[in-house]
């Protein structure tokens, strides 16, 4: 009598750390990814691009993070109705489990405009805030058989369906993909293409210098004239020496979340995303540092890209 | 037909953030409590307390983290028989979920006597080990409908029955009991309570001073005499002006984890335990440290007391 035995017995489960393998083959090892999203918008882009990811659906569980408020109901509306989609269709298509997590907290940034989010007195604030959001949301979701972790933001819009193989391949504790924006060139009168994400870098000294000389609690941001830090872009580094190979590997100091994959372990160690100043970095930049400080190395794909929507 | 429903529908789960409470009266309000407890040895005394408190056990889940090799197993061992023992007895003294998460290392030091555990030359490595002991289990067993974890060595033998709700009651964000020892007094011929648990200190301007001249790779330790740091530690704090009231409260900058009660939403906000030093602060110590910087104040309890095993 299954019923019964399952009632009279609360479940007791064993978990053997060692078991859990992060190999470059993680499909035919069965290996589980947890892809966790902020969702301050939903973009259907970045869904249709989820839902046709080849990596197996029964390996991957979603979990998604949405700000209270009115942006936040019409993304968390928004989402439901394509979760319902897939999650009844067909069988294949399925997730093996989808967890949504609505904060306590609106949006701190009142305009979710482009222009607005990226003014450097916003900054702190901002990463803060998503700092916490992504905490929240992998202290919750993140369990004992969870083997990498795909951080993809959902303004990603366009990426390869292949993304999770192809990152775990490099077999890296920290990986990600270059984030590019498309858009219209006036000048050339045609569609073209431009970095959108400054966060994953090379340090530089003169970032050092930079950082030396502030308050405890300043963090320096990557991407701001006024605050020329002179570390190497791996945005720039698009095709540098003539290297277009997509499976390049640089080694990173810091990184984005656009399109990023950890194992798993990372995470457990302890590495989250700091939404203090941690060196004098924040949020994902201070990810990739707190990880460092673990023994673990980041790096980045500059020929491998996914795509950032373009307001 | 419910089994058919379950496979056609994978989970899609909700949870609002907002709807999680932690108040003074926990009970009433039927918020879960997470007991997490890193486990290198079994004691008795300290699962007959476990098994006898008295917040209602259906809103308490357990997880334990415990290292490989033959120690390990010998705990888990022991640790499993009673857990069968309770999981199949009555309902009411039955736990909601229990978790074992066995670690893929072992534990760093040899031995494990009192003696060489506390050597200061073993600490930053041995602290170190016990801190991603302590990430690992909290990432992967803190769920969306966790309000408070519980922290309890497996080494306290002895506890109130009412330490949830008695911790739970000065609704701080963290708050420690006090950690003592029962030991046999020679000299008086009769028992006795001494002091275990230094780690729950307020900050002093030498300890400031010490920090500022370390490596940054340094720790600062507390409890050495060839570091003198004169914080105030909570242990000497019993019955300070004659005060012996059990509900005095003290505002802590470092604590201990030995019975340590903690918001879930300080951990969710990111707050774990540094294996790695962090303001020159280490485990449990800079947990403290990295919690004050998320804007959570820690708190202990003099004059309430729980007991550590006396080899
Ligand atoms: N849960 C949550 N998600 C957010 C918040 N702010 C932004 N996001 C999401 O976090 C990701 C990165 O934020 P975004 O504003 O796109 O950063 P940018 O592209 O660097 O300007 C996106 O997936 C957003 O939808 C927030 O306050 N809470
Ligand atoms: N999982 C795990 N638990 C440990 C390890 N070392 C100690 N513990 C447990 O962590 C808690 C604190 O460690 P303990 O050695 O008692 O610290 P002390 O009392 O301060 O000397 C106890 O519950 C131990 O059983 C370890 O390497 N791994
Ligand atoms: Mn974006
Ligand atoms: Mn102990």
């Amino acid at each position: 009598n299954g019923a019964n035995v399952a009632a009279a017995a609360p479940p007791v489960v064993h978990y053997y750390l060692n078991n859990l393998t992060t190999t470059t083959d993680p499909v035919t090892n069965r290996e589980t990814v947890l892809i966790l999203t902020p969702l301050a918008r939903f973009y259907q882009g970045y869904w249709d691009n989820l839902a046709a990811l080849s990596y197996p659906h029964d390996l991957i569980s979603l979990g998604f993070v949405i700000p209270k408020g009115r942006d936040g109901n019409a993304a968390n509306s928004a989402l439901q109705e394509q979760i319902q989609k897939v999650q009844q269709g067909p069988h294949k298509k399925r997730f093996a489990s989808i967890t949504v997590l609505r904060q306590d907290i609106e949006n701190p940034l009142q305009s979710q405009s482009e222009h607005e989010r990226h003014k450097l007195e916003n900054q702190k604030e901002r990463r803060a805030a998503m700092a916490k959001a992504r905490n929240s949301l992998l202290f919750t979701t993140m369990g004992p058989t969870t083997s990498w972790v795909l951080w993809l933001d959902s303004d990603i819009v366009e990426s390869p369906h292949s993304l999770i193989q192809d990152l775990a391949a490099h077999d890296k504790p920290i990986i990600t993909a270059n984030c590019y924006q498309r858009y219209f060139d006036k000048d050339k009168n045609a569609m073209s293409t431009r970095a959108y994400d400054y966060n994953n870098w090379v340090d530089s000294p003169t970032a050092q210098e930079l950082a030396k000389k502030m308050g405890p609690d300043d963090v320096l941001f990557e991407g701001y004239g006024s605050m020329a830090t002179y570390r190497s872009l791996m945005a720039y580094m698009v095709g540098k020496d003539g290297n277009m190979d997509p499976n390049r590997e640089v080694e990173l100091d810091g990184v984005g979340g656009t399109a990023l994959l950890v194992k798993a372990e990372v995470h457990r160690d302890g590495a989250m995303f700091p939404p203090f100043s941690f060196y004098h970095l924040i949020e994902t930049e201070g990810f990739a540092k707190m990880a460092r400080r673990l023994g673990w190395k980041s790096y980045g794909l500059p020929n491998y890209f996914v795509y950032h929507f373009n307001e």
